[in-house]
């Protein structure tokens, strides 16, 4: 059997049954969430990796280097956000042909220390190995929320039938932006949320504070990202189309398509925050979007009469997409 | 430019240069060392990461993928031994193309959980990529040791003049390793040098706790890393070709080339600790083979009359070897 057959996600289930996690009583949150966190004397470190590999997550020809740069910290950025912490220092390891321009990479730290100093990050380390293609591998650290000695964070197991959704920001538009970028439209302002994402720190932070102990980000599509929630909580989703945050942008750009860009496109870096409904409401500029519910584990979304509407395409996966 | 131009270490100092490593009080050790320390409340953490590509770092048709795990474990616990400090918890980035054998991956995971076990290492968290070749980027936390709220850590930076330099095990084991694998003497007990290499936990732990605060691994091949101590430090040193420590193996499976494949050849991950005679003496199973002396910052192999020893291979560069 290859790979692909098990795809992305049995795959990972497949090797962490292999290596398995038990045995410190330090580890707080293992595979299977956003990030790990572990518990370093009286603090909780959080901690996160994320690859992005020439010809798979960018194309030279169409991606500048500095975007690569920027995209890889903000992807491991708003891993952090999703688990409510505070990102501290990372370590980039850069894999790269010998004949790669010096220049080339040069924009490639630049962006990645753009996004760095916008969040305070410090470039701690790293590594530099030859490869056939560029890639470039982030693994961040940052620090948890605590109250009392305890650490507060986000999860995905901890979702309960009655729990409000919400999101931050608008849904889509990455891959709007992609799409734009694939035909040539390279100045559309949408294509900006695909090369140069914000990750959601602040609301992570705000999410924890508020007492919400669920969340996730969206990186993989909203339905696949609100899926492993389910999965993990063990626990249905109902999401309500007609109450999804989508930019006038994006419904300009792609009138037609825009309702699926919103719930299968990947990389938005927003925010999924989940819990009591007063607890949400304390949560700053997010849109409620459905709720928790008892039944299968599987995000449903439906129509203003509550039939379920459904796409051909399910999502992000590493091996099948 | 391209980067073979620069060299590995020519843009490693170039890529740090652009992000910069400034701006935190908790940053201990940065950039430039075997790992970087960071302060977490009263902890301090080291952090390292290490990338094992195939095609560059293994061959398919020659690595069992149970070594290929082990090792790539094994070269992050060697820079948390090169600290002084103890491995904790890692990540580990997979990167693979779709068409990969499940099995591979079972038993790339399970060489990673033996060097983990053996370790009371957790693996905490990672991500899986698609990528046109197979590469495992480990990301592996640990605790610096302590005395008195001061993190005792091994530097590459803090080598003066008079220093004693000592190594544990034996030098060259691996390089030979990897050419008897090449000759097809896959059971010839060195082979294993080069295919499950013992990072040096302990001794850099007794190192710390002996009192020196300078060190490193072997990993590029002797003579180049005691010259990143050398330009770390700012000193000269004389190592001494009668005083390294070669193995009846090497000596018997390549008694011409034994002394060059000790000074150049990578992967041994023994430990170098360098610091006053008498500190050196308390670490317990090393061999004295120079000494760090006044002079231009470069380690310079001297035979039994003093005359220099100098070879064609100067070590291991990423993009030029």
């Amino acid at each position: 059997m290859d790979v692909s057959q098990l795809g992305e996600f049995g795959l990972i289930e497949r090797l962490t049954r292999i290596v398995g996690a038990e045995g410190s009583p330090d580890l707080i949150v293992g595979p299977g969430d956003d990030a790990a966190v572990w518990r370093v004397g009286s603090e909780y470190l959080i901690a996160t990796t994320d690859a992005m590999i020439e010809g798979v997550h960018f194309l030279p020809e169409r991606a500048r280097w500095q975007d690569v740069g920027w995209k890889a910290l903000a992807a491991n950025l708003s891993d952090i956000a999703a688990m409510g912490g505070t990102p501290l220092f990372a370590l980039v390891t850069l894999a790269l042909p010998p004949e790669t321009p010096a220049e080339s990479m040069d924009a490639l730290y630049s962006g990645l220390g753009e996004a760095a100093r916008e969040h305070s990050v410090i470039i701690a380390g790293g590594d530099v190995v030859r490869a056939p293609q560029v890639s470039v591998t982030v693994a961040l650290m940052g620090r948890a929320t605590q109250r009392d000695g305890e650490p507060l964070v986000l999860r995905r197991s901890t979702a309960r039938p009655g729990d409000i959704i919400a999101v931050t920001g608008t849904l889509g538009d990455s891959a709007a932006g992609l799409r734009l970028l694939k035909a040539g439209a390279a100045t559309d302002p949408i294509v900006q949320r695909h090369t140069r994402p914000v990750a959601r720190i602040a609301a992570g932070r705000a999410a924890v504070g508020a007492g919400l102990r669920c969340g996730i980000d969206v990186s993989d599509g909203l339905l696949q990202d609100v899926g492993h929630v389910c999965e993990m909580s063990n626990a249905g989703a109902v999401l309500r189309a007609a109450d999804l945050p989508l930019s006038d942008g994006l419904l300009a750009a792609f009138p037609d398509d825009a309702l699926e860009l919103a719930c299968t496109g990947g990389e938005d870096y927003e925010l999924l925050v989940i819990g009591a409904e007063a607890a949400v409401s304390r949560v700053p500029d997010v849109t409620v979007i459905g709720e928790i519910v008892e039944g299968p584990p599987r995000a449903m979304l439906v129509d203003s009469d509550g039939s379920e509407i459904k796409f051909a395409n399910a999502g992000w996966d590493a091996f099948r997409s």
